[in-house]
């Protein structure tokens, strides 16, 4: 693939956060009515603001720079201190044992774990198994490293159906070559969390097709009520290789720290740290000392932050389902992926049109389904009355370019 | 080429900074008398301790922490308004005219932005020309990406002799189908600084063959007495495709932030970002904050720090040369690239032992140019005295192990 070919696919016009970069132009053409008023709310990532970063990050970010030397040149993959300690409570959260010596990286965030991830796994040709939707990057990162993205369809259309992987097509796309199979869990948009039965299935047919697992659970720790989640990496069978990732951005708003991790298979570990160090050498050494408050919050704060998020959750769904908006339930994490009507504009301009006329920043479907034309994405860890007015205002927008 | 061998060429065991993960196994066997008094030093970087980072660095990432939302997800490129004021300030610095809003990223590390640069322009057998020595990273990233190394030679043996790149030779490769030319300037690890002649006369060749220039002016700011520099930038004549990188990691000693900047062609700038999007989304935000430290330090302070190296820098060269040891003086930045007279163990047997019976940590030559097994290149950005016993001990360690 050229050059331009390569770094057209990785457009980031629509890219979540780029949304200043977008134009304006035109939009008094196509727009109808008035700007709305309300407050800005950007759904496109979290809101820091209204979720605070945990408790003592600073205290300890502080405290690293005050360490000095000894955190500012860590070892690649990070500081040896503080992987033992993440090793110790992720191995706890995950009930499987991770060596801190050789198991275990840190990241420049959960995107640099997988982009190092993919990056120690993908080559020219490698076909991987990628779940529509999912993050917007997999299928990036894919073709950056001249990989082949064989697609694997989830149903969270019908809502009578949980956790709906065709396993049978997965079984399948292994028998035919695919050697890789890069998914997120909770889903990244829908909020599904996958069933333990689904988990383990996925975990033994791995393992019988030689599949290099990589799965991303940066949002296992924002579970909704109700719903129980198993970590892939303690199922009783398991591929040779499988990498796990996780990171503080999201339920721990460590966002601006840049901060994630990556555990599982030595050799893949080891891999990754030899690309970390002409990536970008390591996660900056005093943001490293934040992760001493990871897993290690005050008592009741993780539960009474997902319980918050369950609120603002539960309001915007009725608000969506209210206005006509079919949304599936997500089971963790802090999106909504709602369908839009059948509108007089396209999605691309839908979206423009609520940053400019409504005062709504979203993201458009085709970041996680390319064929998906008629949703949106929403990051609902935002102020609860000012997230509630902002979806009541999306609503008003579907009546306004409804055909 | 296969992942396998993709990764052992980016095998990171003799990378400075990565000497805790070497084996001490049979060193006894091999080890020549007792082991040495003497503090630890480590050369394979800079002591931020020794040189402390700029004053008002915290105070500035505690202010970034303190604003929040903005401050954590900054556009992918950077944050807006910090770009704003580095683009001016690097204007000055620089004697070029740089757009914030389309030519300058700030990145994770100078590291980062290197790969970004040439992730950016290099694809499956793209020839890039690589000077030898240089610093480790280049040919490991030319290989990640599938380029192909065409080496230039730089002449630093013969002290009468300076800036000696043959500039034949680079027409005569540019001639047959090189794309892309990557070289540090001053140049890592012998401190050699190209003249105003070399650094216009490659800027000329590179505009007549159409090259992709990559500028790594990381050490720029460090500059002794009598010395003058060229940004290359700033000529006459200039390609279509230029990048400069620079980042305050070392003269200021802010590596452990992971901060570090591109800016020239805004194509390039785009594509950069773009593959920032998927790497690591952005430096770290409240980090960014740090760069308004940046060229913008107390009066005196940055004169005071080039002084106080040049000291070190000038005792240095006396332990080695007074030792035997053929040593080019450095004109700008850190390093020293002494050479080792014939020696009854491998090079890397002998770092090993410099690190085991001596307790001094240096990088063998081999990173920097893989035919070159006789020299170690030492940071010297350390304390003083510590700094002169450790060049004492390995000159003792030379003479016990000499043939």
């Amino acid at each position: 693939m050229s050059l331009e070919n390569k770094f057209n696919s990785l457009s980031t016009k629509n890219a979540p956060g780029q949304e200043i970069r977008q134009s304006d132009q035109n939009i008094n053409r196509i727009m109808i009515g008035k700007k709305m008023d309300g407050i800005l709310v950007d759904f496109s990532h979290g809101d820091v603001d209204a979720f605070k970063p945990t408790p003592n990050s600073r205290k300890n970010w502080e405290q690293g720079f005050l360490n000095g030397a000894s955190q500012a040149y860590t070892e690649y993959r990070g500081s040896f201190e503080i992987r033992n300690k993440l090793a110790n409570r992720l191995s706890n959260f995950t009930n499987k044992t991770i060596c801190p010596e050789n198991e275990l990286i840190i990241t420049p965030g959960t995107q640099g774990a997988l982009f190092l991830a993919m990056g120690s796994i993908i080559n020219n040709g490698t076909k991987v198994a990628i779940v529509e939707p999912d993050y917007f990057a997999n299928r990036k990162l894919v073709n950056f490293f001249g990989g082949k993205i064989v697609p694997v369809k989830l149903n969270y259309k019908n809502s009578e159906i949980k956790n709906s992987l065709d396993l049978d097509h997965i079984e399948n796309i292994f028998k035919k070559g695919v050697k890789v199979f890069v998914f997120s869990n909770p889903n990244n948009p829908t909020g599904i969390v996958y069933s333990n039965d689904t988990i383990n299935k996925i975990a033994k047919l791995s393992e019988k097709y030689n599949i290099t697992l990589v799965i991303d659970q940066l949002y296992s720790r924002m579970l909704y009520s109700g719903e129980s989640y198993t970590h892939l990496c303690s199922c009783d069978t398991l591929p040779k290789s499988i990498l796990t990732i996780m990171g503080p951005s999201k339920t721990e708003s460590l966002s601006g720290f840049r901060l994630g991790v990556a555990f599982g298979t030595s050799r893949l570990i080891e891999r990754m740290e030899s690309l970390q160090a002409i990536v970008s050498l390591r996660a900056s050494g005093y943001n490293q000392a934040a992760l001493n408050t990871w897993f290690n919050e005050p008592k009741g704060w993780i539960n009474d932050r997902v319980r918050k998020h369950e609120e603002i959750r539960d309001e915007l769904l009725k608000v969506f389902r209210n206005g006509g908006l079919q949304t599936t339930t997500p089971q963790a994490g802090s999106y909504l992926f709602p369908k839009l009507p059948q509108l007089t504009v396209e999605l691309h301009d839908f979206v423009r049109l609520l940053r400019f006329q409504a005062n709504v920043i979203v993201t458009p479907s085709t970041e996680f389904e390319p064929n998906c034309k008629n949703r949106i994405r929403l990051n609902f860890s935002q102020n609860k009355e000012e997230a509630i007015s902002a979806a009541e205002r999306i609503v008003e927008m579907t009546k306004i370019y409804q055909i």
